[in-house]
């Protein structure tokens, strides 16, 4: 039973969350009432997914044969469970494999669910969220550290704010992969990853320092390992605890055992035994550059991070909306404007019935792509709809998948001029269609806004017929804004969308 | 003579500042001194390069062939003034046109100078400057408004300072093309051109009137006809002077005659008269959005501004400097690192002969790139160097030329990583073997800050041999170190460039 602060809720709500990792998948369902979560699954499959990568960072069809009996069966348990809400996230495999998106088709057939690749800072971000459940109500800075199969994910905290995240591109598959080909295990390979590592941890290290922390925690597999091997050895240190010393002596013992084939270790499982020396480099790597002495493991981890912000989605706590205000901040965002245009697109939204607008995640997109449709114009005023489409492709959003990114990123360039080629299907959070409806109805938002006037509030009715529309105003309408509405008449015609104007 | 303030001079300096407009070429020299310019030579020519762009957005070769003589000619004025420094800008045609680096490359070689295209709001910027120095020491607020051939600028501003500034894509040759193509004008064809441009001004007009003015002036060949055939008919108006009244006659006289052909007027060069109708239609347009009673017309103009900014460049009052400084707050730049970078790299670029690292422009360029080089972290950490070089591609750069800003985007992506492929020959501001160079020189300096502590200063030696760089270190340096420039030396291997560290 893990304990969330900050989020009441209301009755118990059952969350699932899966995290396709680039070593192991997870799965954990929770029912959550009253402030706390109570574990009712969770297992992890090896799926190595990472190991599958070929050398043009291709995903073999062994390694998807494997991930997709192993999604199989978390589907089975998940429906079992009869769940709420449902969040499968992926993170460095499926960010860095050329054929992902193949993967994430057949995914989400065998799940029937979306499945979300998540950035690096994002999945730093959410193994934070998880982590720091473990440490409720402190006001020390706190090192996390997440040794991921392709990734490694480094935060610096308090309670549950993130002072600084990172993710390396570092991790215990892609390492092994990288300078234990051979199997040997020996000084030089042991040094030549670690050098490797420090060299990634050179960028981050002064800022990290300077922020400075009073405990270091440790989650993922390779460092509940290393604590655990390490106990194995020295029964009287406390449970989950890794020194300075009793790392230095694993690495020693593995150098000693000389090969991936010879290592077995007590306290060790045997599937993680071929990665654990290259996870043992990049745990080394970090002590020396931070500086640390000891690291706890904690339990807490993505998967935990993920079920919290799936329960504060719909609330005052989502974090998208913080994300959203503050880019509007960064680009010096008429915020006020954006409000007008975000009321009028969901005025019309909203007087469209199910079938043509269906669900709250299509409305809430159009709301946020609303909220920061003029970003672009803190880059400049010259194609500013391309250059938001631009940031919000690009930036590190907090909250935001990859495929919502890119839905965000699609809309805010469609929101005028020329209407963009769709997205492939599977990379954006929504099905093209319904992308360039919600499209439509940001663009007559910002025509009835053109005036930038609050004040102006036309209460056109919208009326849909399949792909036509037709819009009729109630009064009659300024020449200017006529003249406007019959652009973009044009500029929807010539994509082949039908829009009526009618006024009295 | 005109005064320009806060730039103090020491001895007279030559200035000369070419004007490639869309309708118009324009070359002023002066003599700058003790805050005066003295005007030695001020033409214009009627070269029209936007009338010659044919449906596909290409000039023609017979207005390419107007246009080259009209700079031959500049260029024999120019010489015969042995002027000290010059700057060649082009606007709105060479920022359309599809083929304008064919023409540069030839309009290069003609006048043996390099050729700036700059962005609109670089235009209404330096507009601003030129006309700003009629009304020294204002407190009011301004309105200036320049209708060109292919784009209209218009700023709010007090004294010397821009508050707001835009440039729209309406000019009396583009809008000529556009609405007056059979010749007629009638009060159909004045309405439509007018109307198009109320569209124009409509995402403007609020925040304009809110920032307000107690002042309307206008500059160019339009205004200055306007008010030159109005004081025609009422020769008791002002000289310079358009009054609301007076511009609604001459629009009524224009389609009294109706048609280009006809137009002819007292006070209107016979080479305006068939882009005038255009003119008074955009015109009309600002007076109605402005709701303009009265606009005075003014000398000043984009080539003033250049001269100014061109006085300005290499003192403490270079605008360029200004903008780098905004970019590293907007994108949150660690500036002391930066500091630490661009001093590092200045370093390296010292110690080479002139031969490889020819001059002050070169050694500026490092020193702005080093100041930006982490502008992209602003957006994200994963590849935050292409992120750094879209932004300042696509940024409005107060004081840069988009020559200038495609070496600093591309400096910035070469600052790490693989070095990018070569721009296109006389897209940026300096050849691409010279931007290798400095790249070069600026990745050595990031490698070398690389812990981010400005304590360090390795200082090591650098050689240079044809391409081949020699660095070399008078004391041992730390492993790490070490590492990072064995991994630079490989990237710069892989892109063919020699690079050899010795260290004792």
């Amino acid at each position: 039973m893990t304990h969330f602060q900050t989020i009441p809720s209301s009755g118990p709500l059952r969350l699932a969350a899966v995290d396709l990792g680039s070593n192991s998948f997870h799965l954990l369902i929770v029912d959550a009432e009253n402030g706390y979560f109570t574990e009712l699954e969770k297992c992890s499959r090896k799926v190595q997914l990472a190991a599958g990568l070929d050398d043009q960072g291709q995903l073999d069809e062994q390694v998807m044969m494997r991930a997709l009996a192993c999604l199989k069966e978390f589907g089975t348990i998940i429906d079992e469970h009869r769940v709420d809400r449902l969040r499968v996230v992926g993170t460095n495999a499926l960010r860095s494999a050329a054929n992902s998106i193949d993967f994430v088709i057949r995914a989400e057939q065998c799940l029937g669910q979306r499945i979300e690749t998540i950035s690096g800072r994002e999945e730093a971000r959410l193994i934070y969220q998880g982590a720091s459940t473990a440490w409720q109500d402190e006001t020390d800075n706190c090192l996390v550290a997440d040794i991921g199969g392709g990734s490694t994910e480094l935060i610096v905290g308090t309670g549950t704010r993130a002072l600084a995240l990172e993710s390396l591109e570092m991790g215990c598959v892609s390492y092994t992969r990288r300078f234990f080909e051979s199997g040997d295990i020996t000084e030089t390979t042991m040094q030549r990853a670690e050098q490797a590592a420090l060299l990634e941890l050179a960028n981050i290290t002064t800022h990290y320092r300077r922020l400075g922390w009073q405990r270091a925690i440790g989650t993922s597999g390779t460092i509940k390992a290393a604590a655990a091997t390490l106990r194995a050895i020295h029964p009287r240190l406390k449970k989950g605890e890794i020194t300075r010393e009793g790392l230095a002596e694993l690495r020693q013992h593995l150098i000693a055992l000389g090969h991936l084939d010879r290592v077995s270790m007590a306290g060790l499982k045997s599937n993680r035994a071929r990665v654990f020396p290259a996870g043992i480099a990049i745990l080394s790597a970090i002590f020396q550059a931070m500086n640390l002495k000891h690291m706890q493991h904690t339990n807490g981890a993505l998967r935990d991070g993920v079920l919290l912000d799936l329960l504060a989605r719909d609330t005052r706590h989502d974090v998208r909306y913080t994300t959203l205000g503050d880019m509007q901040r960064q680009y010096q965002v008429d915020s006020q404007h954006a409000e007008h245009v975000a009321a009028t697109a969901l005025a019309l939204f909203d007087q469209l019935d199910t079938s043509w607008a269906p669900d709250s995640e299509s409305r809430q997109l159009l709301e946020q792509a609303a909220m920061v449709h003029e970003i672009g114009l803190g880059v400049a005023h010259n194609r500013y709809h391309q250059h938001g489409s631009y940031l919000l492709t690009h930036s590190d959003m907090p909250g935001f998948s990859l495929p919502d990114q890119l839905a965000l990123a699609w809309l805010v360039q469609a929101h005028r001029r020329q209407l963009p080629e769709p997205l492939q299907e599977h990379r954006a959070a929504l099905p093209s269609n319904e992308l360039v409806r919600l499209a439509r109805l940001l663009r007559l938002a910002v025509v009835l806004c053109r005036t930038r006037d609050p004040a102006n509030d036309w209460q056109p009715q919208l009326h849909a017929d399949d792909e036509s529309l037709s819009l009729t105003f109630p009064q009659p309408i300024p020449e200017l804004l006529r003249e406007d509405l019959a652009l973009e008449q044009q500029w929807q015609q010539s994509a082949g969308l039908a829009l009526l104007i009618n006024t009295p």
